[in-house]
């Protein structure tokens, strides 16, 4: 009756897109939890639904351990760690301190990754990567040199005209990051000649070298999908 | 004498752009309407236009009912349907009552949608986006679960020192959506060394899953146009 | 001794890029003239250059005249007006009022339009927005019912909440032009549960909608590249 | 025992990893030095890394300089330079005066090039501009001239509106540049209708002449890319 996939997995059919649908509501639960005003019922329904969804997990876990061919392998596995990580705070909150219990609570975040088993989203991407990953070093290292040259240079200019904004040279940096990608918080901007100059340059430049990397991995996804057509029409039998 | 498509519906020919453009008209005049400081002679002038509109919507949905080879199918259709519902807030708003006709009016929005009517342009995007349907959803798993942890990291490093800006998570989430898209629009920012480190490495990962669509889907536009080519050629004879 | 190109009009050989040095310097002076704490020094120096800059062009414009082959083909073309238009306004500033003359300053702009000339660029840039021509309008189309839906979207989900923000349905319209442009300036953003969740989708479908195009130029551009390479091979002697 | 490269010039293997980690840590040091509020205790461990990270360059310099083979190749070099440039500073400190010091302090930056000895990086990123160069020239002047016109143009629009925020065209370039790079600083904006429509209409032009070389440096690396594998392919032996 059970399923399971080509490793001796059990897989959960359609059953699999409900847990997923209780993995959204958990997260959904956890970002209420935190609204600051809530009265004693809302406290306890958000309560509630995180004792419902941890029930769920703790039960696929155990489902999981008890129906697995390679019991050990899907333990001690990626997914299988994700799985007991993501159950575990709750239980241990209970168990050692009610108040520390909100620390590990962040560990919850990562059943979030529990999506990843479900889809084929993260292998396909995973190729992409392999594929331009040389190019994507090569932008990491370019684009982090740009940001540091950036930020030193605005101190420069900028950290006598405004010492309260640009009060270090890390103040600088946040201001390359927030600007090379072109986010503009708008929190600290440069208010002499030579500073917009400069930042009219450092944009010039400095676009190119953060904005490619996307057109790298764009082309590189499409490519992976390619690769993934031929790989199938290869396993198809001739016509 | 009254001109057809190949599904029997009517085609008004150059009559058409005219439909479009008062579409366009009514549309700007609803955005004068809401102007706060209007003169009762200039609130008299948004009236009429509005009634001259709606007057051409009428005559065009009636001639269309009445000339329509397969009427019902027309009636009930998706242009048929949105054709009603694009004129029917303005006479419903007599009948019932002059003050709830505001709530009405904004259905008269679907209008725009008869624009679709005309072009090609949504049959081309819409083969474009089967195209790249499949990465399409995976940017969008892939961009929400990015949202989720960079709005969940930001509330946990700057909700103390900013409580009044990070009030709960959901203003955190609402930083990464304006952050991710690189709009940043400067209500909330981190000051924190943790929270801008952070930053830099969310948008350092971020900005690819974000950006990367958009490549996909104009690489997909221009295969569907060449399809498009290519079908035309099939159909029309050898030279 | 004059060299022509091949449609008989002047061409000045390497005096062509001293007129473009002097269009961009007659640029800057125009900028520096709205400077609001000059000198009486400064304005001297401000008004020498704009009298050198249109002593060049002067010269520059009777020269093309005189040595012109196809005369009244050139007076009457695209750049013999735009020479003129250029020049004018400094002469007819003399001859009915200085004051009116700031007015007519503005058309001096025209004579950017001069770099036109000497180079290739927009010949080819031409080349590549033809390829994308039905494209661009498309996405012009698509771009203007988003920004539409956006800031009526927007209006009538803060108009309550921010009366003085988003005044009108004009307000939102502009809110949402820099909002789905990704410049984010920050002088109005959305406040409530329900415009920050709006945005949220606006952005995601309306990003796409906007960066798409720039994709088609980009291809559109290698392409016409790619023609032009061949054409030049294709008249160039077989080897 | 001492190897070398293709030039003959000094190869540290497994030591150059070292080096450029000593190198990210100077330029952090450098960034940590401008803190405001560091403690006596602080400021020594600062000024005592800086003293270690000197030690490492000087002494690399000197290796560098005893075991090259081709010994005035490397002193007077590009990388000689730099590499002597990078500690220089430090030095004729100490020689000439201490207060001084900040201002070579500056060349110190230089060290950050020496990164570029060490990866490919550069290499191809030179070999994708010079296939792109032609485009990249061409969207040069196209940008400045569209800034040029959209800073002139919201001048005109907003300097008797604001004429506190857009006081000179200057400030109305440095809108420009923010604006048409997307990042929004938010520092000056229009408040007028006439400069609202305008940047509507600037922003739905300009964005494709800023946004497009991205796309053509993407194109032109992935082809650098695979004219190295070709070139890789053809120096090895055949099967």
């Amino acid at each position: 009756m059970i399923q399971r996939d080509a490793k001796g997995q059990v897989y959960l059919g359609k059953w699999e897109l409900l847990v997923q649908a209780v993995i959204v509501i958990s997260l959904l639960d956890f970002a209420f939890e935190t609204l600051p005003d809530l009265s004693v019922a809302q406290q306890l329904i958000v309560r509630s639904i995180e004792v419902f969804t941890i029930s769920v997990f703790t039960l696929e876990y155990l489902f999981r351990v008890a129906f697995s061919r390679q019991r050990s392998k899907y333990i001690f596995g990626f997914f299988g760690i994700i799985d007991l990580i993501s159950i575990l705070p709750f239980f241990l909150g209970f168990a050692i301190d009610l108040r520390s219990l909100r620390a590990f609570r962040m560990l919850r975040l990562f059943r979030i990754l529990k999506l990843a088993r479900y889809s084929r989203a993260i292998r396909r991407f995973h190729r992409a990567f392999v594929i331009s990953r040389e190019e994507l070093v090569l932008f990491a290292v370019s684009a982090s040199i740009m940001i540091y040259l950036a930020g030193v240079g605005i101190y420069y200019f900028e950290h006598k005209a405004q010492p309260e904004v640009f009060r270090s040279m890390f103040d600088g940096l946040w201001w390359a990051v927030a600007t090379l990608t072109t986010v503009g918080f708008g929190d600290c901007y440069p208010i002499t000649a030579g500073g917009r100059l400069f930042t009219f340059f450092i944009l010039i430049i400095g676009l190119g070298i953060i904005a490619v990397p996307t057109g790298l991995v764009a082309s590189a996804l499409s490519k992976a999908r390619l690769e993934e057509d031929k790989d199938e029409n290869d396993n198809s039998p001739p016509e």
